[in-house]
Parts: structure tokens; C-alpha cells; sequence
């Protein structure tokens, strides 16, 4: 009667999902002091004061009519014009509102580019690990996704992996840095190298594949750069959400970019709007849209994210535990110590520690670690890191 | 390289865009006052001073974190337990939270619906005038849009030329009442007998012809009940929004109902989450989901709208328009003064009146008039539709 399809997408539970639940159960048992819940990537840092200071004089200061009120489908040209001016003198790129759609959060930005490009059959491209709502938005546009395995040394690209998976079909890549679940950023080196082979393999195969950066994470960095990609690839598409920069993941408020310099930009940008339409997005939310153009240049406390990170990487390395440093994001990604990672994750689990097993991010020897908590159960945590380790080396 | 069926919905300007582009353009010229826009459907009163009450609550009340962040991919528990109470008080149901599914306003409950239903080739009927989206949503689903020819005497339901159209591939009937554009509420007469062929039907087919009652417009009625559907017909879905009730159109904040009495409700409210899932929707906007439970009881200035309905319609028919007297929505749609509407528009235009054809609702006999618009414009605007008429008089 239903779709099957949307019926198995709706009743199958995620791991991480479940784990959250497993974890609320526990804490109302033993105590939330004894459970150590990193399963949930949802951001712990409040927003800032500027959110709250930007909704009060709108409130106070705009028309009453047009605060709620529709925008144009890609959103109010005002704030698409501020929100380009700041990419512009951050990035020394030279878009303007017309390159801008705003969109309704992360998950929205990326699905509807899959939808602009996808015809039946085109393969699309990404990274293990990877956030494992690709498939389903690939698939749902009518594309297949195909994974590069993990470069498990340092997160990095298997160039020759890659190369491998590389055809006629490709129609885009998708790299998401800094990266969920390994928080790992892309090196200048791996762009320079991963573009120059997206250029010749396009004219190779004489159409563009299409670079599709997903970068909630952009803010979330510690000490690196993370290059802005349209610098080095014209045929790229710019996935932003303000979810974690400003912790308004709720709010369901991000934008895409359609670089002037992409292969007919014009006509990638209407199909753009035309996916968006097909999807049911009518505009993304209008106070938040404004709120955002008031915020240029301010982010949620980052800090505690790094002071975080590492105490909890430098206390698992200490315990023997083996981690790629991940300079961005809130995730740390290491190694299971056992084999398979769903069976460590179980055993964590008997200590109340509550880890999520990479299978479903393509990589099933690690596990994430969710660091957006408090500092103290960071500090809670490390004995109990200690004693499974231990455990281990009996 | 892009879609070319993304392309064509992101290129194709609507019919009521251009005469609202034109609008702007022509008030420039000749100056606001000598331009009679009625091509638009968006609400001119403002939202109602509970909604700015309740989101300063809420900055103010409760915590930070919890303000911005994640609500469930059904929308807070909270919140949804809220709102069917609300719908049980007023119609007598017995619905609760489990029963609803928040969503990002009514494009995306009407398109989570046809997703959670369509398998390939199935028909989804609906009656003309009908909104023009449904047809871009149902085919996105993998569907196919069945459109049953107006009835305008009255615009109630010409059930011969429904049934003709009913057959083992009908999943669902759509139906939207108060109607945009037609502004006519369904009687109780018209839902007792379409429930009753669904019902027959059902049964002879063998499995759920489901309804689909898509009522963002509920709320604006004047001296008539619309009937609440779930009552008549267990396999309802009820697709509410909040863009015209509270003005805020451009927040994105509707629900989805799914009774308990639907037929195996459970397996169909997972398809509905996997709808959501699939289609990109992560959580409805988490701010607004809490507005609108602190606004339980509260609508816009509605009053505004039956004023200018009456004084449009009385000033129509003095005038020798013909016109079903509308008893909800903001819209009246008049019968064109020439067989084809779209010819009708333009010499319309020529007096700077804009009003919609009736071809993309699957009705271009008749115009659409929306009358959210300030009574002072349709005070102005009356004398143009009397030279208008007296154009075709001679």
C-alpha cells in the first residue's frame, strides 16, 4: 500500500539513534554521571548572543508583513548580497547574490544538487568515511553512489582508489572537509592533486564531473586552513549550513554556491531552483535568512570544541588508543581495538561508553567519537577508555 | 550535464511571477497607485502580535541549547501532543502526538504524502481548480497526476467524470478546502458522497484509495464549518501549514496527520518519516514548532479578508461578473468575460489589472482574483472592472 522504499527509509533505526536512546535509559538507571554518551553530533555550545540580539530588532525594526513573509524562491536577494560580499573578503572569490540559493539546512543543500545533475544512471563519487545520508539522497535523485575506501594513514584520498572508480558515468564527486566522522581536513596537496585529475578526466570523457563540497564543518577548525575549493575548480558547488558555525542546527538554514565560473552556470543554477521546487522547498525559512545576514563574521564558542579535542586525543593517545588528529569538526575517529568495530562498540557499550561503529561511514575497523559535550565527561570518560583498553590487553 | 527536467522547472517562470514582475515594473512607471495586482496569494496582515509574544518567551525562557537545536525528525513530542489536543477539542478526534509529523510548511506535507504512497505508475486524482504544484510533486513521487474536469456551477465535485476517472491504479484523491483558487469549502453533502465511492471503491479493488486533505487554508472561513475529513474517512491524511492561519508563510512550519484509524497507520506513518527522510527534510524548523504550540487558538486578523470578499464580490456581480460566491481562502474566481481566460488577463493588463488565467489550475475559463490586498486597492480597482466590462459590453 505504502512505498516499500520510504517504508524501509522510515523504520529502519540508525545505530547512532539507537545508541542515544540506549543511553537516555541508562542515565535514567545509573545515573547520567555514569554514562559517557559520545554517540550524537549535535552541537553542545549554545548560539551566540548575536542570534538572539538579531531576532529581537528584526522583530522590533522591520515591517511586520515582510519579516514572516515569503522570499523569492532562492531567497531575499539582500541577504544573499551580504552573505557573498563576506564569502568574497574571506575567500577573495567574486560571486554575488545570483551565485547564492539559500536553502533549507545541510541535508537540502546537498540533496538538491544531487537532483540538479542526476539523470538515471550517474554515478556519484565520495570518500569512506562519509556521512551515510548520501546514499539515500544519491539514490532518491535516481544516481548511484560509489565509495573510495578509507586512506586509513591519515584520511587523506587514495588517489589510486580513486582514479579506479573514476568513468563515463561520473557525474560528480563529493568531499565533505573538514570531514564527519574522522574531523580530518583536506590538505592543500590532496586538492590540488584531486582537482587536476577531476580536469583532465572531464575532458577526457568531454563532459564536466561536477566537485560538490559539503562544508557544514568550515568554521570548525583548529589551526589550518581549509582552502575554499572554488579557487581551484570552477565546476564546483559550495554546500554551507549555519547548523554548527552558529548551533542552529534546528533552524534549517544554509546556502549553495554556483560558482559564474562553472560550464554554463546559468542554466546549472536554474536547474538548481527547478530541484528545489521538485523537492517541496518553497523558500528556506525567512527570519533566518535575515538572522544570518546579521551575523556576518561571528560563530558559536569554537573553543570549547578544541579544548575539548585535545584533552580527549591526547588522553586516548596517552592510553595507547590509535587516532588520526583531527584538526576540524567535533569528531575523533579511532581505530577499534578489535577487529570489528561493531563488536568493540558493544563491548564499550557494557561500560555505559557509547561509541558509534564506522560501518555505516564506510569504515568498519573505527569507531566515532562524538566530542560535542561537556569537558567534564570528557574528563569522566578517560578511566573508563582506560579500563576497556586494558580489558583489551589482558 | 545538468537535469534537463530540473532545468525546465527552474527556468519555467510562472504565469503569476511574470504579471507579479510586471506589476512592480508598471507601479515604477505609473506610479503604485494606478496598478491593480491581484496576482498574488501571499498574505498582506501580519502576523498576530502572540506569535513576536511567544518567540521572546522563548528567548527569554528557555534553554539556550535546547532554543536552536535538533528537534526529532517528527518534530518535538511536546509540541505535537500540543497540537492534537488543540485538534481534539476542536473536532472531536482522538489523535496524539504520534499521530503528527512536523514539517517544513504545506509544500513539504502534500510532497511527504505522495512520496510515502507512490509507487511507480500509480494515479493520484484530484479536481480541478487544483494548485498547479501538485502536479510537479506527484510526478517528482514517480506518480501520476488524474485531473477530474471543473464543476462550475459550483465547484463542488462532478462525481460522474471522478468516477469515470477511478481504477486499480488510483492511490489517492487530493483534495483542498477551503480551494485555492476558487475559494469554495466543500460541503458536507460533497464529503459524505466522495468518502462513500472511496469507500466502495476500496473495496472493490482491494486495498486503501487514501485521501489527502491539503488545508492550509482551513482557518480563513467565513460562516461556514469545513468539515474535518478524518471524521468521514479513516485513510485520511490530514496536510495542515500555518503560512495563511498565523501569516507566516515564509517560516515553513505545517504538520502532517496520520490517524490511528487509518489502515495499518504504523507501517504508514514510517513511510511518511522515510518521505521526509528521502526527500531531505532533517527536523521542521525548531524555533517555529515551538511558536506555534504557544499559539494554540490565535490566527491573523482574518476579518480583513471577509471585508474584502464581500466588498469584491458584491461589486463583481453589481457589475455583471460572474462569480461562485467564495466561502474561504482569499481568492474569488470569476468567470473570464471571453472563452479564453488568458486573452481575458491581457486586456486586463492593459488596464493594469492583473489577474491570474485559470490554465495552470486546469480551469482557463475563469481568472484568478486573490484579494489579500489592502481594501483601499479593491476600492480603486472596482471602476477598472467596471470600464473592463464595459469594453466587452459594446
Amino acid at each position: 500500500m505504502v512505498s516499500e522504499k520510504m517504508y524501509e527509509l522510515g523504520s529502519k533505526r540508525s545505530v547512532i539513534r539507537e545508541l542515544f536512546e540506549f543511553g537516555k535509559k541508562r542515565a535514567e538507571e545509573v545515573g547520567a554521571e555514569n554514562v559517557y554518551d559520545f554517540s550524537i553530533g549535535n552541537p553542545n555550545v549554545p548560539a551566540p548572543e548575536a542570534v538572539k540580539k538579531a531576532i529581537l530588532e528584526i522583530l522590533e525594526e522591520e515591517n511586520p508583513v515582510d519579516i514572516h513573509s515569503y522570499t523569492s524562491a532562492q531567497g531575499d536577494l539582500k541577504v544573499r548580497n551580504t552573505l557573498a560580499e563576506d564569502i568574497n573578503k574571506r575567500f577573495g572569490t567574486k560571486f554575488d547574490g545570483n551565485n547564492l540559493y539559500m536553502t533549507v539546512g545541510a541535508a537540502a543543500s546537498i540533496h538538491i544538487c544531487f537532483s540538479a545533475l542526476a539523470d538515471k544512471g550517474d554515478e556519484f563519487i565520495t570518500f569512506a568515511p562519509y556521512f551515510p545520508e548520501y546514499r539515500c539522497f544519491v539514490e532518491a535523485a535516481g544516481g548511484k553512489l560509489v565509495v573510495v575506501p578509507a586512506k586509513i594513514q591519515d584520511f587523506q584520498i587514495d588517489f589510486g582508489e580513486f582514479e579506479k572508480r573514476l568513468n563515463e558515468k561520473t557525474k560528480a564527486v563529493i568531499v565533505n572537509t573538514p570531514n564527519n566522522p574522522s574531523g580530518v581536513v583536506y590538505t592543500e596537496e590532496t586538492i590540488i592533486k584531486l582537482t587536476e585529475i577531476l580536469k583532465a578526466k572531464s575532458k577526457e570523457y568531454n563532459h564536466p564531473i561536477y566537485l560538490i563540497s559539503d562544508e557544514p564543518y568550515r568554521e570548525i577548525a583548529y589551526d589550518v586552513e581549509v582552502p575554499y575549493l572554488t579557487k581551484y575548480y570552477d565546476n564546483t558547488f559550495v554546500c554551507y549550513s549555519y547548523s554548527k558555525s552558529l548551533s542552529l542546527p534546528g533552524e534549517r538554514i544554509g546556502y549553495i554556491v554556483v560558482p559564474s565560473e562553472m560550464e554554463e552556470a546559468k542554466k546549472v543554477y536554474a536547474a538548481v531552483c527547478g530541484a528545489g521546487r521538485a523537492l517541496g522547498y518553497v523558500c528556506a525559512p525567512s527570519l533566518f535568512q535575515k538572522v544570518v545576514a546579521k551575523c556576518i563574521g561571528v560563530t558559536a564558542d569554537i573553543e570549547i570544541y578544541k579544548k575539548n579535542r585535545d584533552l580527549l586525543y591526547d588522553g586516548l593517545i596517552k592510553l595507547g588508543y590509535k587516532c588520526v588528529k583531527p584538526e576540524g569538526a567535533f569528531y575523533l575517529f579511532p581505530e577499534a581495538l578489535e577487529e570489528d568495530a561493531c563488536a568493540f562498540s558493544e563491548k564499550a557499550k557494557k561500560y555505559d561508553l557509547l561509541l558509534v561503529p564506522g560501518d555505516d561511514f564506510g569504515c568498519p575497523s573505527h569507531v566515532r567519537i562524538s566530542y560535542c559535550v561537556t569537558t567534564e565527561q570528557i574528563l569522566r570518560a578517560l578511566p573508563i577508555f582506560k579500563k576497556l583498553k586494558e580489558e583489551y590487553d589482558k
